[in-house]
């Protein structure tokens, strides 16, 4: 399998002598009609709004192939070492299911691994939800609180709020869902002062055991249920890796294991995310969504990016990247079930491909990981839209949109109802963007020609969502293959830590770290 | 007053020809305790870590100064019709304090205006929080739900998360708070399903009195409330111009007027902030976040940039936006109470400045607004800090900090508390940025040259929290001055409005939005 720099690769400049096609005049409805790709789970792709033509097409085709982004996804799923700096496996596709040949590390088959840890994951939250595992006052849980931090709380938080109208909508009973992220003492201390801790159930998350954040908020909480004549130990379940230090920390609960080979910001479907998703909602739900997932992984397999949703995304994304140098992107999920599914996009793709060296440690000549940022429409629409409209510089667009709302209640306001506005802005802002509008008053003229692209499915569903979640992690996958980067390790966190533990010691052989210092009276 | 375009003013020219400093070379302890500006209200300003040297900082005073922006934001505070497009004044200033000339618009004196509004809502939060007026059915008010969209609903969202943790603190009586924004009917179906209806007062925002989302949800509020035997005009107060038909659907309550001279992103200080703030935490914390904005209002009239951080912040980031050519900026807090603070400040940053015609419609040839995003730290420092530190594109950050954390409540884990963890990771992170680090390991080298700022103060008061509001809607106006740009109309939200209207009426004249429409069985 040859990896080379994406400048290096025929195909790609081909793509760079390709002009973008005009919106205005290639939108019509035959290209919206025949512009639909598989995402996997009944998730679809549009990209009839995006600058490409049958040329570009083609182009794209021809640099998925000469860049082997398939072969090395199935090298992927194979188990080859693709987190080339850490030289490990890269696995997260294993936990919602084989697609590759059985893959044994650390002498264990990993599926069999992630199996198991799913049928604990079954037993203790069904022990939890039936009332048989109680606090240690004998209360039953009716609230969980997740202490973790980044892939350990974007991810899993983004998924829990997706899924409670879903829930609702389905009258499943379920826990109140919390999370404690941010050292911030301000963070720990308002979950505190609203839950009861005798009915609550902490989930610890930390791989390493080690996670500074983390370890400073468990301890906050322990000395909380404390004061409270609590046990720690019977309130504080443990997502870690086997070797870490912390699943020592209790005899009671039985520790959830995760492994080296999924990165945070790509172990939502592994027990980071699974724990607090079945003991809230059943583990049922969680089935479901790993079953979504495990469709689009096995969609984004297709080599004919006609029939691959996450494969044409990543090129276009590449193409408006690399050739139109287009420096970020706005997600937009018309859903507010999805209001913070942005959040977790932005750490997936922006520490899987904010890098600037590639898989040999050399310097990279052309732009790689765009900004990511978005908010969930119509909400957008009556803030930053503004600038994407008529600001001086142009960001792509990615919609998400469903046919139906989650809860499926609604009221009829002037003639329609709040879903069908929603999707009805959501369809004009297609529009507006790509066409815009012609105005004497120059104030008021909208250059169009801004591109965007839609991901649509009937209801936000736990497949959906699980497919939806597959979808941008092989999307961001296959970019890193395209610049030839390593899309799953995150040296740039490491600078950061060492010279806080520095400022922490007292940072005595740095005047200009300790002047800065100072100002916090540190 | 003359007003031309940033490319004309003669010392925008040689502002271009200074080529950045190296933050390597210069951040050294002196500079650090040289960079400060004040803000207004002990809010403070360090610049050290901006690549800008002595020639800089003369080239932007004189740009100040050749641009009038002093005079122009005088002008302004004396009611020059500054909202150029639609004709209005800009008075969102008056709302916390009269700097200018009276400004008598409509034939009434606004600052009165203002304070006869101010008032009102004193006597009426009085009132609900003391239980003088209550429910329906007798139950004393202990939840506020604004119904809202935009600036009705971001920054009073922004703010009232903000104030939560101080009036804990400070053992203020607090009345929950939540939010209606989306036409998502999963929006409100959400927060009605967890609140009680018998003992909860909602506040309808909207100026115009017709905007979409917040009449359909304010029905379905009318609906669920009667539902209950619950009496609309007893639950839900009203925040809406004097012409608006809004107004008259209450004969009980008392409504709550705003005017055409405050745009939606600047009027958390009016009655859209106002009232749901001194509901929920009382009038005199809102008349601190009031007396706040103004001291910072009052500091950007300063004409030194040496005494003024708005207009410096403002100055400095036209150099890194213009003369460096970074399309986007990340806006990080230190502080979980601001954990939606960027989003408001995305806002009103984006909307005002996100044009690209001048304020006599001619086509601009230079960039203007950025792209602004952000989260709490050190949240965001486990997502997307990895494309801040090592990503190809360089992206100006602003550090928001506080010595002190809101609760005052903490722990020690390895001999430090929370809160100095917090702020030795924000400042490692100034350095670490600006500084880099070498490795003979590609993947493990920080080039460094990365700019930042901070914002600091001692702790996150409610004068404090206006201050810093003020600031930046102050930086924004300074910029959107320099642009030569109206800051104040959002013309670029219309388009999508009228197609929006367009589809739920058939849009039988438009085959492409129809296409689209099909989708969503619209």
């Amino acid at each position: 399998m040859e990896f080379q720099n994406l400048d290096r690769i025929q195909a790609f400049n081909e793509l760079k002598a390709l002009k973008p096609v005009s919106l205005k005049e290639v939108l019509t409805p035959s290209r919206i009609a025949s512009s639909w790709v598989e995402a996997g789970a009944s998730l679809r792709y549009n990209w009839a709004a995006m600058p490409v033509g049958e040329e570009h097409l083609a182009a794209l085709q021809k640099l998925s192939d000469e860049a082997g982004l398939i072969d090395k996804y199935r090298a992927l799923l194979d188990g080859a070492v693709m987190n080339t700096g850490e030289g490990r496996q890269v696995l997260h596709h294993l936990t919602r299911g084989q697609l590759g040949a059985p893959v044994i590390v650390d002498g264990e088959d990993r599926r069999a691994f992630y199996e198991q840890e799913l049928e604990k994951i079954k037993v203790f939250s069904d022990e939890i939800r039936s009332g048989k595992v109680v606090g240690s006052t004998g209360k039953r849980f009716t609230t969980v609180v997740q202490i973790g931090i980044g892939g350990s709380d974007l991810g899993p938080r983004a998924l829990c709020l997706a899924l409670k109208g879903w829930a609702a909508y389905k009258k499943i009973p379920t826990l109140a869902v919390r999370f404690i992220s941010n050292v911030d003492p301000d963070d720990v201390v308002q979950v505190l002062s609203e839950i009861d801790l005798e009915e609550t159930l902490f989930i610890l998350v930390s791989k390493s055991g080690t996670t500074l954040e983390t370890l400073t908020n468990q301890e906050f909480v322990s000395q909380a249920l404390r004061e409270k004549g609590l046990l720690p130990e019977e309130h504080i379940a443990v997502v870690t890796a086997a070797n870490s230090p912390l699943h020592k920390d209790s005899d009671i609960m039985v520790p959830f294991y995760i492994d080296d080979y999924i990165g945070g910001r790509y172990s939502s479907t592994s027990a980071v995310g699974g724990l607090i998703i079945s003991l809230a909602y059943g583990f049922e739900i969680f089935r479901m969504v790993l079953d979504g997932a495990h469709q689009a992984d096995r969609q984004a397999l297709n080599p004919s990016i006609g029939e691959n949703a996450a494969l044409l995304d990543a090129l276009i994304g590449v193409y408006l990247r690399n050739v139109l140098d287009l420096p970020s992107t706005a997600v937009l999920p018309y859903s507010q079930a999805l209001s913070r599914f942005s959040a977790h996009l932005q750490q997936l793709d922006m520490e899987s491909n904010g890098k600037s060296v590639n898989r040999n440690g050399e310097a990279i000549t052309y732009p790689t990981g765009p900004v990511i940022f978005g908010e969930p429409g119509t909400n957008g629409q009556h803030s930053f839209y503004q600038l994407l409209h008529q600001g001086t510089d142009i960001v792509p667009l990615q919609f998400i949109g469903f046919r139906h709302s989650q809860y499926d209640r609604d009221v009829t306001v002037q003639g329609s109802t709040s879903q069908q506005k929603l999707n009805a802005n959501l369809v004009a802002q297609i529009v507006a963007f790509a066409r815009g509008k012609e105005d004497t008053n120059a104030n008021k003229n909208f250059a169009g020609e801004r591109p965007s692209s839609l991901l649509y499915a009937n209801r936000l569903t736990p497949e959906l969502l699980g497919a939806l979640l597959a979808h941008y992690e092989n999307k961001v996958m296959f970019q890193g293959f395209l610049w030839n980067i390593n899309s799953f390790d995150q040296e740039g966190v490491q600078l950061g830590k060492v010279l806080a533990t520095s400022v922490l010691k007292g940072s005595k052989e740095d005047p200009t770290l300790k002047a800065w210092a100072k100002i916090f009276t540190l």
